[in-house]
């Protein structure tokens, strides 16, 4: 029978700082434009909607930011995560491949999620703001940021995309024990809501309604603010806490990987546990291969164009660099909500230009049959996110297979399914769909792109 | 704000041995008898259900029993569990009270559950059986061995009570996703299940029922065998590396127990925290209250008669002596499924008798209460189960307050409550109910006991 091995950090091993990926990239990101002048925007753009600590983070050329000693109190709640080796997984593969695993379904909102939602509520807190507004789609950004905002004693609102507030009970309840008041969107509480109900009362919402509802009641009160959970560069950084204690933990293994893959959704997971391995690609030249894996319904990494785009669907934010196939763009319904976001953060899509990372595009039931496999190896159920990157490192130990390689490959975990477990029934009926996208379809959502392309 | 400390252990701290009470014991429980014959049983009585290994543990006197190295193996995949001090809980209660709390929730299957599956799956495994049969409830056990059935590769037959079954779809799909068969309770695949659906084609299904049909699957095939979660002596044994691991932590800290908590169902929650700390009463003479915490609607311990009893409510199993309401008693629909039993295992009822442990019940909205403030100050939602455990040490630790002492508190949180938050919806909504049971029906049930009495 296979080992079992898992790397445990002490709570002295939880990082004293987030890793700035910006100040290593030979490129540094483009700056966002202002959406009516297409001139580059200050940090001042942004006070309305974010406390000013998280807007020089934002901007900050430094290449290390230390983290308040408030915020590792709070992270040692579920920090350090363990790193595991899937001795199973490997036996059930027969794969001469080494893979690793970091977990980070151990937080209690179940994702590495709270890893951003308690520095921004505690920046928040810092500078006197009272009420936090944001969006959630699946919810798992939602109910992370419900349980960081408990922790700081804050109020906090959050706008549920409707139809996953009737269909995702349980995630509502989630919030609502953690204090939170929850709404489905469109709701009648802001003038995008009532809008939208006007012209149809049966809505059933969308992540970009979502987001102009959490925005317009963060714009119209002082004393509340905004919180994004991927994309930003502020949220990325924080989520380096991962890749720096797999760094120690692959030391513990006596490995470094040569290859880290991370499901991919507007950034924030990849970021969290490749950035820090990517520094020593960055500065001391280490051949190391980062995979962002996204689902072939909603390709913007492997099949979209560069270029500058909103980040929200009605175009109220600034213009982003990013991979985009449009900020109208809807997918597929899959089943991995996280991942179902039109553009790349600024820093992603640089470093995919650039060529330092890589991108894959995997369909919704390879990840299940993935993730089953994992389940079943590995005895953890993960999220139907977390699949997508299970199905590449398979891919990749089976490649090392047929290639007759002892590859070292690491992935982050960066969920658990315990919300999600609809999704595998779906998967066991056989009522899961293929959604490969054609490229008229592709080309389609390309041609409706109306922002500004990306200067030369 | 308060600091955030959490205890955690290596991998060389999982014990290596589990810890047998009734060696300390000053009284030895009483032997099961025949339910025919009402002489005492041997061993052999219970081969055509158990494996050999698992009737011996059920019957040694030694004190230690070694844990075989695969099971350890397969613990490390979440053992040593965290064990934390409630420092915002403590505040929230402004108690002089230390509060600290064993975390069994990081398992696969969320609970401690696993503890004994998996070495009850192994035993099995080494004899060469097949297939195990076991029912569930609330799915809490079914899940563990699903889990642990998986891990050996071995079949997983469970009969899941129909109104659980219908009503918890996604404690199914867990159990279907570590491969395990799971069928509504009464099903048509049993001499059991089909009487009863005679009778009754839209039968709701009882536990009851499902252990018929579970024990009458394992009795026809000799390759099949059935396991139990809980109330059998070698069930409490294998929790015993809760307590062993948390005595450990709780060195670390710097500390020792005044009171040990935990809810109590069949006993192997309560067994597993406070054994191992009961043998410093029990060898040493060390002062500790340890306290099993059940539902005012299923009061055994507090309110039952101590007697022989069936451990099913037909009839089928050898009688046990136990605190029972009776092994006909149909405990109220509360949401904390896994406290529903109408009887105490051997080991905890004689320590009852003795005053070596005390019992308190709490009402099921009492629960929910303590349970939502642990919730909202250490941000573990926990099970409805787990609530009980939370609701006393809340009671102990505002009775410290009031008399002015600074007792140490220590509780089990035996599981996390992600599949459990419609019971949360209920609470918030105000449909709980109160389940404080008269006199007249404690007196009922007892008067329906018709299985001898304990010897004088």
């Amino acid at each position: 029978m296979p080992k079992q091995t898992k790397y445990v950090l002490s709570e002295r091993d939880i990082p004293e700082k987030w890793y700035n990926i910006t100040a290593d990239m030979p490129n540094k990101p483009l700056p966002p434009l202002h959406p009516a002048t297409h001139e580059p925007i200050g940090p001042e753009a942004l006070a309305p909607l974010f406390p000013m600590e998280l807007i020089k983070q934002e901007v900050t050329s430094e290449t290390w930011v230390e983290i308040p000693e408030e915020v590792r109190e709070i992270y040692k709640l579920w920090r350090p995560t363990p790193l595991y080796r899937a001795h199973r997984l490997e036996k059930a593969l027969d794969t001469p491949a080494k893979i690793y695993y970091k977990y980070e379904g151990v937080s209690p909102a179940g994702s590495h999620k709270p890893n951003t939602a308690v520095p921004q509520a505690y920046y928040n807190k810092q500078e006197g703001v009272k009420r936090i507004t944001t969006e959630t789609g699946a919810g798992q950004w939602g109910s992370a940021l419900a349980f960081a905002c408990n922790v700081f004693d804050m109020a906090c609102e959050i706008y549920m995309v409707k139809i996953s507030y009737e269909q995702k009970p349980y995630r509502k309840l989630m919030m609502n024990t953690w204090g939170a008041d929850v709404y489905p969107s469109p709701s009648d509480r802001t003038n995008a809501g009532r809008q939208i109900l006007a012209q149809d009362p049966d809505s059933p919402g969308s992540l970009g309604i979502a987001i102009s509802e959490a925005v317009e009641m963060a714009a119209m009160d002082p004393e509340t603010k905004y919180s994004l959970g991927s994309v930003l560069n502020h949220v990325l950084l924080h989520q380096t806490v991962i890749g720096q204690e797999a760094i120690k933990q692959m030391e513990m293994a006596g490995d470094f990987p040569d290859i880290v893959i991370a499901p991919f959704g507007g950034g924030s997971n990849f970021a969290g546990i490749s950035f820090p391995f990517l520094r020593y690609k960055l500065t001391e030249g280490k051949k190391l291969r980062a995979i962002a894996v996204e689902p072939t319904s909603c390709p913007k990494l492997t099949r979209g164009v560069f270029r500058y785009d909103f980040g929200d669907t009605i175009g109220m934010t600034p213009l982003l660099p990013m991979y985009t196939l449009g900020h109208t763009f809807v997918p597929a319904k899959i089943h991995a909500g996280g991942l179902r976001y039109h553009g790349a953060g600024a820093i992603v899509s640089q470093l995919l230009r650039d060529g330092i990372i890589e991108a894959q595009a995997v369909d919704q039931i390879d990840t299940f049959e993935a993730g089953l496999l994992f389940a079943r190896a590995e005895g953890i159920i993960p999220a139907p996110e977390a699949n997508h990157g299970i199905a590449a490192a398979i891919h990749e130990a089976m490649r090392a297979k047929e290639e007759g390689t002892s590859k070292t490959i690491l992935f982050n975990l960066c969920g658990h399914g315990h919300f999600d477990m609809a999704s595998y029934e779906a998967y066991f009926s056989g009522r899961l769909q293929r959604h490969e996208m054609s490229q008229e379809e592709i080309d389609a959502a390309v041609a409706l792109i109306d922002t500004p392309a990306i200067p030369a």
